[in-house]
């Protein structure tokens, strides 16, 4: 319980904020599987990854042993440019519930990028910059990890280019020109511009893409380029190390009033932005500090932790990249083309995968059309209209919310809103006209997507 | 100077909110000129004005003697969900532009109307409850201040029709689809749902129309309705007042840290952005308490401060509100199409008006290639994406910083950054498309609109 008055929204001075990220494998028994090389077989090593990955992040994806890293000073800088970001009280949504739980979330969305993809984008490009490349190659969802990399590769002076999801470049297009604003190269994906574009397209004439494909062609245009590297935004255990800062800053926000939190609540598409949010209170748990419920939410359409299996997989469509072991719905699996552009990724973080495989860490699916109105009574009452991809959040807080106010639990509910969905007005406008659909896959189709899966690992 | 180290970013604790608003019009010697009725050619009463103003804020308007003015708790509850705005040194820009200059910027974007209209649209939807009115109607031009207003409307459980100005509705399709997520009807203006409509529509067949027209509408709708009242956005006295929070915030910001500013700049359609940034320190400059350099910033397609003359006119196109004395290029003065919607006013607000006049605030007026080009610039430095209006108090900001270093003067430029670009995204690709032309009215236009304003007052 609070010691002292509790503020709408609780900023931390820029004395304290995180000077390290947590890197949460470190505190674990049983770590996550390693990644494998997909041509031996065997786990990759750091000289492995860096034909694909900067050095010094192929070093943090394979560094299960360090739980503290620093931040080095420039990053930090950038961190204090738009963070650090509001631990808000939703005093207005507990009223309008009923409810006597306390709502608290983390709001990630005051900056261009619209999200939190920006505290692993800055990280990313600056590690680039320091081993002298030229440039570097991404995917793009709903558009806010394109975004993000291309406000962090403009800051450091790198070529951007960036292969967007091409349901989301259709529904978004001036997404592109914020990236464009930036100074990014964006090309819709899948395209022709690269050898396993043309060989999706050969296969699925018409496809609306994935995140799964667009990975593909990143890393090609990175590996047939002097001076180029891959980034990617989310299921890497690097990425979920930066993003670590979100959670840092939570607990941090959390201790300075007293308020110790019962549930922790994330959406998750990759999985990096919960993973970074529950990280450090993970690690509470790990060394006995403190007991939580954290819980992943899916959307149905893409159901990977409630209905793949945690297996070794390939982390996108091409089958160039590292294999993780990871709940997975099979790389092949092209979910349909839902309004939350960022969550249609078929595996799930090694990370994640594992604390879930524990019973760390549960999961819900829900949805899309009880995710907008969750968005929607989101919006009129706490001001704030949301991405649909953090509204998967959003609508488990409120059901958890709705559940204390029938038996009465004074529970505190924390959970990550990842970014703004100012760029989502069409998926809003299908919405309200009533043209909104949900879409589960049948048995048959998750089999489908499963039994491509390699027999690896 | 400053005392100790200042952070990128100064937030005040929610006890350092401001709890009562700042009415600059108390401590002017010389008052800004009363409105005049139309029908009477005599100072508005109160009552006269609350057949189309809400009874409050009618007192308010006329209200040119109380210096401080209570704000109501609800207001301030609703003010804690998305103020306190930060006041941001300009770090990166100062480092970028090798200036001596200290920059900060007040960041009035953190929210989902994207801009400062929502401080004065809660405080208006607040005393329309009071009343017991079932709705409101408006105008809106960047589609900001609908949005605002929406939002708060739906907060307040409050009907809202707004009339778009046409030119912005076409350029900003989703900020409509925003509007209806909050629950508000919005029509294109001039339409023809409104006998001023069809009448301007008949006489300008095609026009994109402006704030003019587009309040004209608003205005008839709310008089020829039981339970309805018309708010406005700007101009006005009222929403000054409102907005004066901004000012209040920054120079409590600043005295936090003991930082004196020499320029204030802000960027000027009706006016009220910059009149409640300036308004507290005006009010010390008036008591002779602190001396400083205020400069508005206006397009070179709407000089109304730089071309116009000081009389009274009407404040809309239809003739029908009362009559201001103000700085105005004409009521039947139609802009140019640009992409600052929200700086297409013929009028300036009646107090900064009479306070150019009487040589306390200077005007410059920008062309808009300069404007996108500071923009884009500042964007790729700072981080923030800024809407086209903001971007013209960005423009002289830098301009000024930049004679800060050729003169090696280390001077304090505090400036209002108003709002966010993201639903602006078509004119910066006109920009990056290279097909954006500038616009300056010849001084027959000029001369046209000025010679159609009544010889009144």
């Amino acid at each position: 319980m609070a010691n002292k008055e509790i503020p709408y929204k609780i900023y931390l001075e820029e004395s304290e904020m995180p000077k390290e990220w947590y890197n949460v494998r470190a505190d674990m028994k049983k770590k996550p599987a390693p990644l494998l090389d997909p041509a031996t077989g065997k786990p990759m090593t750091v000289e492995a990854l860096s034909r694909v990955f900067c050095e010094e992040l192929s070093r943090q994806e394979l560094n299960d042993t360090d739980a503290w890293i620093p931040i080095p000073g420039e990053i930090r800088d950038f961190y204090k440019m738009y963070r650090p970001a509001p631990l808000v009280r939703a005093y207005c949504l507990e009223k309008k519930l009923g409810t006597p739980a306390h709502i608290y979330y983390k709001f990630e969305g005051n900056n261009t990028s619209g999200s939190h993809k920006l505290n692993s984008a800055i990280a990313q490009a600056y590690y680039a910059k320091q081993q002298g490349l030229t440039g570097v190659t991404t995917e793009t969802g709903a558009g806010q990890w394109g975004t993000a990399l291309s406000m962090a590769c403009s800051y450091f002076g790198l070529d951007c280019k960036v292969f967007m999801v091409k349901s989301s470049y259709e529904l978004k297009p001036f997404r592109r020109e914020v990236m464009r604003t930036y100074g990014a190269d964006v090309t819709p994906s899948p395209s022709t511009t690269t050898a396993i574009g043309r060989q999706i397209l050969a296969e699925f004439p018409g496809t609306s893409g994935s995140l799964g494909c667009a990975i593909s062609e990143a890393v090609e245009a990175a590996t047939s380029r002097e001076g180029y590297r891959y980034v990617l935004g989310s299921v890497l255990s690097q990425v979920m190390l930066h993003q670590s800062v979100i959670g840092l800053e939570t607990n941090a926000a959390l201790d300075k009033y007293g308020i110790k939190a019962d549930i922790i609540i994330g959406c998750a598409g990759g999985g990096s932005n919960l993973g970074g949010l529950i990280a450090p209170f993970v690690g509470e748990q790990l060394r006995g500090e403190a007991k939580y419920q954290f819980i992943a939410v899916e959307p149905k359409s893409c159901p990977s932790l409630t209905r793949g299996k945690y297996v070794y997989d390939y982390c996108d469509t091409g089958r160039i990249c590292p294999l993780a072991k990871m709940y997975t719905l099979g790389s092949g699996f092209i979910p349909a083309a839902t309004h939350a552009g960022g969550l249609r990724y078929h595996g799930m973080s090694s990370t994640l995968s594992e604390l879930y495989d524990q019973g760390i860490m549960e999961a819900r699916s829900v949805k899309q059309t009880e995710v907008f109105e969750a968005a929607e009574y989101f919006a009129r009452i706490e001001g704030i209209l949301p991405a649909p991809e953090s509204a998967h959040a959003i609508r488990v807080a409120m059901d958890e919310a709705i559940k204390c106010r029938e038996t009465g639990e004074e529970k505190t509910i924390v959970f990550g809103l990842t970014g703004t969905g100012y760029f989502d007005m069409m998926s809003y406008e299908k919405f309200h006209d009533g043209k909104m659909t949900d879409y589960t896959p049948t048995d048959e189709e998750i089999e489908a997507g499963l039994s491509k899966i390699p027999n690896i690992g």
